[in-house]
């Protein structure tokens, strides 16, 4: 192996530690602080470990924890876009695509070709697993918002049709947690967690 | 699938949401807060992906993965034990085995089997596997000193031959990878970074 092999794998490695310092809209269930995207990586992909049988179509689950892992990756250097941010998602996809060029680049060839490749499966959602692994994305955050007694949710107005509309593609990667998550926003909505729409709110 | 089957697998998602509670010694990168367990794994699980191709005897990366991504998940409930601390060692055995019994107990019994199983295989360290999984955690509080000036070696006043005696077990997973931690441990010696011994420091 050549030697500047590995230093290019532990050039990437220490790179994306600044993963950590990328904050999310979301917060970790005590409360005390907004969560970062590493530690969220990390908590959606035991999920894909645990939850791949509610999967619509079987997956291969090791890909779908390695697409989990390298998902948001491209946050260090384009940072997290809120995912009711509009405006923000415009400019999104021009960000990561930089962010990739540099990120990936870091990594000997091989290994930059086969990651920044997971990270566009997943942003394509053409694949099952694919679709199962922004499934498990989308679940996270409703579970985070709904056991922080729809924390989030209200800090930024959003309603119950926008978290519906946002969230429904879910089913698109399982139905079965589309219908658990359905229930849990309905649940936020009769416990005053989350108003059911600007309009009617 | 019986609906308390999901509903115990939500469950220990929610609950393993405290590691990223968990402090451990070492810092981030950018040196402004110590590191949580939940993203360490992470960390160590993407590392995992990139550098199997290091590890002495052919593994199984899907595996090493997932146990890297569950080695901590008993830290919700026993702590984190600092890898220099030995009077902690000494308690850490059994607390963690009744962290284990709660927590993977929450899941589906199948599941908690699976993953218990994993998180015991890390701990014995009988498998190539385990090894290697066992090296990555290693050597990434290595790279996170080196990185950090000796930051976390400095405050617990920890010496160089410390730090090999403690890290040599790296070679039993990858001797590439102990190979190239000792020669970051001797770097640092020669910046000034880590004390080389208490009697000559």
């Amino acid at each position: 192996m050549a030697p500047d092999r590995l230093e290019r794998q532990i050039r990437f490695i220490l790179e994306i530690d600044a993963l950590k310092g990328v904050l999310r809209r979301s917060y970790v269930l005590d409360g005390r602080r907004p969560e970062n995207s590493a530690e969220h990586s990390w908590h959606v992909a035991v999920m894909a470990v645990l939850l791949a049988e509610h999967a619509n179509e079987p997956v291969d689950t090791a890909r779908v924890v390695r697409m989990l892992l390298v998902h948001d990756i491209v946050e260090v250097d384009a940072g997290d876009t809120y995912v009711y941010d509009t405006t923000g998602a415009q400019a999104k996809s021009e960000r990561e695509t930089r962010a990739a060029d540099r990120l990936f680049g870091l990594l000997p060839k091989d290994q930059g070709r086969e990651l920044r490749a997971l990270w566009e499966e997943f942003e394509e959602g053409r694949t099952a697993e694919a679709r199962f692994a922004a499934a498990l994305d989308r679940l996270m955050p409703v579970l985070h918002n709904v056991h922080t007694a729809g924390r989030s949710w209200r800090e930024h107005g959003i309603t119950a049709d926008r978290v519906i509309a946002r969230n429904s593609r879910m089913s698109e990667g399982s139905e079965a947690l589309w219908k658990y998550a359905r229930s849990l926003i309905d649940g936020a909505v009769a416990h005053g967690h989350l108003a059911p729409s600007r309009t009617r709110g």
